[in-house]
């Protein structure tokens, strides 16, 4: 029996359950003449995918109504009628968010479960470390014993853009929402300071304590009034990658805080939004860049991983309220 | 007898002629070994030196209180012991508010009184034709074709970038505050449309209108609710040059707005603060081409001058209320 989730309504502010259908079918998949039937394994639930499930904020053509979700998925091929897949095989893409789908096995890229688990293609080897990798480095060009400031420092991106951070010999400060996450930020992932910004009352002040020498580089998955805290330690030449913006996501108000400009002005600072996607030709590098940094035990990495096909939605839905630390991935 | 306009008070808001000071001194100035001996001609005035007189927010190190303002000057030296320099020349630079001054030559530029009217040399082949041109080019980087759409469009920079624009095949929308100032960009300036923003009422949807394929360059002189407008029609790979906020330099409380981050995201859009000093290694060549447009007439330019040093403050404090057409400059 195949499963899918589609989108049954655009949410209105926070993502309900109720904005996600199931639908059944008991029918067996067919495969046409150089196509593959995959199995799904695990997928990955984004922040990004909310812009996605508006009509008109969306990053990238939104989601249809009715129509299944999709993300990045790691499938098992169980049946193949193209020569570049074999039965067995593991491939990465963006796939629906079915149980089992077909395939033209276009923009899928297979992966070998012998070098790194199966989930981290969906992370730290996937879309979540290439964002970190090549946000930091394209957009932040970071030199070393500058200072580079995280926000969702504790989520999948931020938890491995602080450490490439320390790799490249920079002081890192980490922002996030419990003690135990800054904990797990300095002990296993080796960020110099960790800012709890549920339980600070100042955090420009803060911001400005834990950056005595300013703030060089600001890697923002945020926004809202988090990164307005950030914007008075910025230093002259400062570079502020923007992300994500999860504090926003959900707002059913155009959000407003302190205007940008003039500290842009003040510092010949740079501000600049960043989509993976805008740097493909450079994927293959990161990759390898990655691959050797995690293979080395340099690069570590997080994962929440909720159980069950029937829990994406919710596993999608926990993301805004920072349930998970590191990467979330639902495993079939 | 030497006069000199000094800073009494740093403005709370809108500057006052009683933040300024004047002072009378009757010794005749003298001059050592390897100095000039000063005349001021021509004093510019800029929104800039308004960051300046505050403590905090400025831009470059504030003004001392209690000591001469400066600004850019062009000045004719009328006595000098400095082998580089001949009594009646013509200089340029950065120089105080004083009718005579002594200098020891460094940092002035001779400027050429038969190549185009000395008050020139403080806009359109000075800082303001500098700030335009490499603003728009190394922030910029318009490509013939693409919208380019300019706020304080009447202003000293504003009117260049304008036409600097259209010289580079780019459709150019400005933003300008009479109606009489729009047809002087459309009919004198060549700019396609000018927006009125203080009859407009929707500014969100007359930008949308004025740019129907979209705003591809903002050059943003003026920060606060215009340019919060002008961030729902800008483009992917978008390019917003932050070169001032005249609507915010007065402000007393905290600027806010519309937050940007969401719209830098969505359209990988670059926002970057713009300060000309740090573009110095290419202003020879900028000043070639600059003066090349203006000499084939390519290039016009507006000026208003206002005569007498001892208006010099007004002249600065009417900048705020868009008194000036173009360029504002003091003549003695």
């Amino acid at each position: 029996m195949n499963q899918t989730i589609l989108l049954k309504s655009r949410p209105e502010g926070t993502p309900q359950l109720s904005n996600f259908e199931f639908q059944k079918q008991d029918e067996t998949l067919q495969i046409s003449e150089g196509e593959l039937l995959l199995e799904t394994k695990y997928i990955s639930v984004d922040p990004y995918l909310r812009g996605r499930m508006s009509d008109a904020k969306s990053y990238v053509p939104p989601f249809q109504l009715n129509e299944p979700i999709s993300s990045g998925v790691v499938a098992k091929v169980i049946a193949t009628k193209n020569d570049n897949f074999k039965e067995g095989d593991y491939v990465s893409g963006s796939l629906a968010w079915k149980t089992q789908q077909v395939s033209s096995g276009e923009g899928l890229t297979k992966v070998n479960a012998d070098l790194a688990p199966l989930s981290a293609y969906l992370g730290v080897l996937g879309m979540t470390g290439l964002t970190a990798f090549l946000g930091l480095q394209e957009i932040g060009k970071p030199k070393a014993g500058e200072t580079l400031l995280v926000s969702g420092a504790a989520g999948a991106v931020g938890s491995v853009v602080g450490q490439i951070g320390k790799i490249l010999g920079l002081r890192v400060v980490g922002i996030a929402g419990t003690d135990e996450k800054g904990d797990m930020l300095k002990n296993d992932f080796g960020f110099d300071e960790v800012i709890n910004y549920k339980t600070t009352e100042d955090m420009t002040q803060a911001i400005k304590t834990a950056c005595p020498d300013g703030v060089d580089v600001y890697f923002d998955n945020v926004g809202g009034s988090i990164s307005d805290s950030a914007l008075f330690s910025i230093n002259r030449f400062a570079r502020l990658i923007i992300c994500g913006a999860i504090s926003v996501y959900n707002s059913t108000e155009l959000p407003t805080g302190v205007s940008v400009q003039p500290f842009l002005v003040k510092n010949s600072a740079l501000m600049q939004g960043f989509i993976v996607s805008n740097y493909a030709e450079k994927f293959p590098e990161a990759i390898k860049q990655l691959s050797e940094w995690v293979s080395k035990g340099e690069l570590k990495y997080k994962e929440t991983i909720v159980e069950g096909f029937e829990n994406t939605p919710q596993a999608f839905i926990d993301l805004f309220s920072g349930k998970n630390k590191g990467k979330m991935i639902v495993k079939m």
